[in-house]
């Protein structure tokens, strides 16, 4: 474990100076972003130092800090009461522990070489440089809105933060009619559209894809489509958006494409997100061909000793194609914030990267993904067979058992397993860790097959749903061409 | 691949001789036991060699073939309606596959030099000597029944085979009172507990162990207790069955400890199961210091090329603590089947081993273990540290969200990841696949924090429970001592 002293250099603050000053023995973290890895970040730094030796700052631009983002679409459809209830840990909470979380205050420039950063108070406009020792970006991501018009009309929401949330719940409120078009059907998309039905409202769903979910291979997608219709949503593939055409009130009323136009008194953008790096940008910080920040394996910003980041707001390692990707999700925002405040805090920790798992509800359907789609191993250079199973949750015989559909690539020649996507009811999503698993440890179908999984009538047929997968793939493998 | 050419022999057959002549090209296959590895085998070995190159006998002495015994229980309690619902494949079926399944027959000798085995039919009592070219045996576990005044009265039963299920159905008829009393608490006796309860009986559990399921430690296994006494069952631990007292009738009445007495109308022996291997033993077949029939890796009998074996009947690879054990699971038949099937149909498989996994529900409650328990771990000489967590299934405030309870242990100083054990409601049971596929990597917990699992709020909290364990050991292993 290397552990690196570090010597506070002389500082110069300019402009409205902190007021704070540093004692020659302790130093400064300066998150940027109050988020999961911002605030994980603060939080284990903070369990491995203490106040006397670490004085801790958090910039947030929002009104809230610590909250689950993920949750957002089920405090929209009321599954869960209030706002509160996703927050993690309050800004008492936090100060209680010394870190010192100011919120509504956005940082607007970072300068690396005089370790400072300055900051706005979006309350009273007030600007201020602050030193720090160690800066953590955690600047998550920003719901992509293409310049269309209307696209900033009264009515049309991105899903990103608490702040939006309270807006679509607001906007919700106020509508006069019952129409929702949601734009795109990624996983917001689709847990959004779920949601707004469950509100009352009649909802369609416009996607360029040729299904939803384009995490997901086609053929898999098609299988949530069939659900979501079977829920009353209508799902509009293969069509690009044009607009929103907007009433006299600068309200949106319909969502508009080249064909046709779909009545909309409220509009959900989910369209996908792309990491907020604009600050990073300015700052000459270094950014990958997806626009995320670049670290080394302990979250250090590359070639930075003092700067780190994690969260939406960088690229990850893909474990099975090797290839830097954007994959904005709180669990990897987490780790990511536990591995920050290690290094920050004069510990050790690395995140050694991801194999692409998402699970998620769409109505009834457990939809699951981890590793490469058929695309995606194709963009990686990779030849695969590829197998899609059909079975049960439980045992055939057991009350409720209900068909799941697993889908798995493997690599031709090596069986070296590429990824799974399944489709299912009950118990279905949380299948995908045994392959997660899998991925990571790099193993072939064929050892797949051998797998010592749970089984019991009421949870798994006595070859599990991905033993069979892997049956069926290794078979492929096998007969090879 | 290694395609062994073999040439069959001339074959002498005796007594009543059977009748059958395998054509000179051809091969018999002979299967002792129709259960899940038998008949696996049977069905893999037709799938790769036909009717003219193999022909396929198989004795089972028993009324049914090819079911799950796991689903009895399920049976008992009502929520599985027929046996018939059990059977994977009837015996019709099998026969059009041109496997001919001879029930009711029992083997009764085998003579590896001869390559023959002399079976009985047990309805004419015809006792017939049949050659074989490659011979598997399949013969399953018998439960045990200790020698006690009163084991074998009316009333008293083990629950193994299909017969043995129908025997309880129609015993729980024909009770005049509704005192049950299970006998054992191991997953059976627990299952059994729960499917008499369900069908209006009070039910008494006494088991010499200190807590219920002797395969968690003894604190996971308090809380499966907790959760039966919530049921309204009973439970008598630290205490050892003397007898069974039986009326007049010869029918049982009472459950004796040295203690007290526990009314009973039906008893059910849950005490574990031992492997049926007297056949084998006298053939002078190879067994294990726990009784099972010892395999190579592709399962066949060591120091035999013609003979192979499988299922609960054997010992297998305990991949953790590199022993054998004797684990008598559906899981691990149907793989032994298959991998018996394809060697002996001119294919290549294997089975490495197991890791320990079992899953099963108690009551509303979801019980799961991989890997080495405490006294597992220290009867393999391992040293370790042990963490108990308690997180929730879905993410805390998703409705629904339930208490989950993972324990976990990790190997000192090397860190590596040797068991889990998880207590919880829903979706507590497959979380243990993480585990089992994490062991068998043979990953550190340190590794264990970084996999990349499903996360959703409807699914997991943003650190799956699993994870949050791994965290807790990897902490306890970098403070060592």
């Amino acid at each position: 474990m290397n552990r690196v002293i570090h010597v506070p250099l002389h500082r110069v603050d300019i402009g409205q100076a902190d007021s704070r000053t540093v004692d020659d023995m302790g130093e400064r973290m300066v998150v940027i972003g109050g988020d999961a890895t911002g605030m994980a970040a603060a939080s284990q730094a903070r369990r491995l130092r203490g106040s006397d030796e670490l004085e801790i700052v958090v910039f947030e631009k929002g009104n809230h800090a610590s909250y689950s983002a993920c949750g957002i679409p089920y405090w929209v459809s009321g599954d869960v009461a209030a706002a509160d209830d996703l927050i993690a840990r309050s800004p008492a909470e936090h100060r209680e522990r010394d870190i010192d979380l100011r919120l509504r205050t956005e940082v607007t420039e970072i300068d690396p070489a005089g370790r400072q950063v300055l900051s706005r108070d979006l309350g009273t406009g007030a600007q201020s440089w602050t030193s720090y020792d160690k800066l953590v970006l955690a600047t998550g991501a920003t719901p992509v809105r293409p310049p269309l018009p209307g696209i900033d009309a009264e009515g049309v929401y991105g899903v990103q933060t608490l702040d939006d949330g309270q807006e679509v719940i607001d906007g919700i409120a106020a509508a006069t009619g019952r129409d929702a078009v949601v734009v795109g059907a990624g996983y917001i998309g689709v847990e959004m559209a779920e949601a707004l039905v469950r509100r009352g409202f009649r909802v369609t769903m416009v996607t360029r894809g040729a299904e939803p979910m384009s995490t997901l291979d086609p053929d898999m997608g098609a299988l949530v489509r069939e659900a979501m219709v079977g829920m009353g949503i209508r799902v509009v593939t293969d069509t690009e958006v044009t607009g929103m055409r907007t009433g006299s009130g600068g309200r949106v009323q319909a969502v508009t494409t080249a064909d046709e136009e779909y009545p909309a008194d409220v509009v959900i953008l989910g369209i996908g997100v792309r990491p907020a790096t604009d600050l990073a940008r300015r700052a000459g910080l270094p950014l990958g061909e997806e626009g995320g920040l670049l670290t080394d394996l302990a979250q250090r910003v590359r070639g930075y000793d003092d700067i780190w980041a994690g969260g939406d707001c960088v690229e990850v390692l893909d474990l099975v194609s090797g290839t830097l990707r954007h994959i904005a999700l709180g669990t990897h925002a987490n780790k990511h914030g536990q591995v920050i405040g290690s290094g920050v805090g004069g510990g050790y920790a690395t995140f050694p990267g991801v194999v692409g798992t998402a699970v998620s509800k769409v109505c009834d359907l457990e939809v699951a993904r981890t590793g490469l789609g058929e695309k995606d191993a194709r963009r990686a250079g990779l030849q695969f067979h590829s197998v899609t199973i059909e079975s049960t949750g439980r045992a055939g015989y057991f009350p409720g058992a209900e068909p799941m559909t697993v889908k798995m690539l493997a690599e031709r020649r090596t069986g070296r397993l590429l990824g799974v996507q399944i489709v299912g009811r009950d118990g279905a999503a949380k299948r995908i860790d045994t392959a997660a698993v899998a991925l990571t440890a790099r193993m072939t179908v064929e050892q797949v097959i051998s797998l010592d999984l749970g089984y019991a009538p009421p949870f798994s047929p006595v070859w599990d749903p991905v033993l069979v997968a892997a049956r069926a793939a290794a078979r492929a493998v096998a007969r090879g061409h």
